[in-house]
C-alpha cells in the first residue's frame, strides 16, 4: 500500500493581479522587497485586499496549509515513504512532495520555498509543480480508490477506514484545504466515497494527523496477521 | 478526567541580553521596530547571534513550540474542556492557556501574542503567565500523575497509557519543546513515569497529536462501559 494523501482546494495562491493595487499589498511589496506577483496571498497580511475578492473566506491561508503539509510530512508512514503527499491549490496547481521530503517547520521559510516554486515551477525535485485539476491529479496518480473527507460525508470508524485503506494498492485521501467551507462540486465528484470521520468539524491539520497515524496502525496490524495485501505480497 | 498537557522546556525567550549587539539581532530590531528585548529569539531570523549560546541547540525554536501547541489546542478534547494546556519555557516561565483557548494560526501573530505575554506576564485572562520550574509547575497543579514522554523512556503501547490516563482525575503528560536532546536531570525526577510511545523519534507535534486523539478514544470506551473514573462519577 502507498496512501496518496491530498491537501485540495488548499489556499495557497500568489497574490491576483487585482489586488496588486491595494495599499496592503503595496505597503507589503515594499516591506519584502518584492513584486506582488511573487508574494504569497496572506488574510494575516492582505486582509484589507482580500475584501475585494468574491471568494476570499476560502483563500490567503497559507498558514493553515502549512500547518496541514507537516501533520503528513512529519510522521514515520510519510518518512519511510508509503505515502506521498500533494498540495493541489485553488488555482489548480499541484504541488507534489519528494518521498521522505521535510517542509521548512518555520512559517517564513515555508513562505519563501512555496512563493519560489509557484513562480519557478520546476517539473522534478524535492517539490514538483504542474498545473491541474483535482480530478486530473487522482487520474495521473493511477489511484485505485480515493476518499474525500468531510463534514458533509457518511460517518465512518476511522479505524475502519484505515484498514480498508490498506488493504488497497494506492488509495487517495484528500482532506480540504481552506478554512471554511465544502469541496466544490466538480472535485466531489471525482470521489469514490465521502466520509465524515468525526461528529464535530475538525480542523483540516487534526484530520490529516489522525488518519495518518490510523493507517499506521492499520498497516502495523495488518502486517502482525499476513494477511492478503501486506507488504509481503 | 482532566488531561493537564504540558510543553515543557521549550524553545520560547525574549533575545537574551547577551545577544542584543549582534549584527543579526541589530537589523531584525530595524526591521521590526522593536526592542530585542521584546522579541522572541528565533534561530530562522537569530542565527549567527545563537552561535554564541551554549545551549543553542536547545533554544529559539517558537515555531516548533507554536505547532506543538496548535496539534493540543485544535482537538476535541481542548475545545470540550477536558484538556488544559502549559507551555514551561526552558527560561522557567509558565504560559497556561484557558479553557478553550483557540491560539493565533498564523504563526506572525502566534509570535506577536507570545511576545506579549513574556513582556506583560499578564497573571490572568486567556493566557496567564508566571515564574515556576517544571516541578514547581507539576505540583501547583496538583496532579495525581505525571508521565514525561522521551525516547529515553520504556517502551509503552500508546492504548494501554491512555487507557490509563483516563481513569486518573489530573493526569499530567509532558512532552518536549526543543528541537533536539532530552529533559534535564531536575525535570526528569520530577516525572512518575518516563514513556517511549514510538520506536522512532517522533516530533513533539506529532507525539502530541497522537497522545491526545488516542485520550479521546480511551475517554470514549470508558464512557461506553461505564467503569469508575468515567465523568458520570
Amino acid at each position: 500500500m502507498k496512501l496518496h494523501f491530498v491537501i485540495a482546494e488548499a489556499a495557497l495562491e500568489l497574490i491576483p493581479e487585482s489586488l496588486w493595487r491595494d495599499p496592503s499589498v503595496r505597503s507589503d511589496e515594499k516591506r519584502r522587497e518584492m513584486e506582488p506577483s511573487q508574494i504569497l496571498l496572506d488574510r494575516s497580511v492582505h486582509h484589507s485586499a482580500m475584501l475585494k475578492l468574491k471568494d476570499g473566506f476560502r483563500r490567503g491561508r497559507p498558514d493553515l496549509v502549512h500547518l496541514t503539509l507537516l501533520s503528513a510530512t512529519s510522521t514515520p508512514l510519510h518518512q519511510e515513504g508509503q505515502a506521498k503527499v500533494y498540495i493541489h491549490t485553488i488555482g489548480d496547481v499541484v504541488l507534489e512532495f519528494g518521498e521522505g521530503t521535510r517542509p521548512p517547520k518555520s512559517y517564513a521559510r515555508f513562505r519563501n520555498l512555496m512563493e519560489k516554486m509557484l513562480v519557478e515551477r520546476p517539473e522534478s525535485g524535492l517539490v514538483s509543480v504542474r498545473e491541474s485539476t483535482l480530478p486530473q491529479l487522482l487520474k495521473s496518480i493511477g489511484t485505485d480508490h480515493s476518499t474525500g473527507l468531510s463534514v458533509q460525508g457518511a460517518p465512518v470508524r476511522l479505524e475502519a477506514l484505515a484498514d480498508d485503506l490498506v488493504k488497497r494498492k494506492n488509495p487517495a485521501v484528500v482532506v480540504g484545504g481552506f478554512p471554511r467551507g465544502h469541496f466544490l462540486p466538480a472535485d466531489l465528484k471525482a470521489f469514490d466515497d465521502l466520509a465524515r470521520i468525526d461528529d464535530k468539524s475538525l480542523d483540516a491539520h487534526v484530520v490529516t494527523a489522525r488518519v495518518i497515524y490510523e493507517v499506521e496502525k492499520a498497516s502495523a496490524r495488518q502486517l502482525a496477521k499476513g494477511v492478503p495485501g501486506s507488504s509481503s505480497h
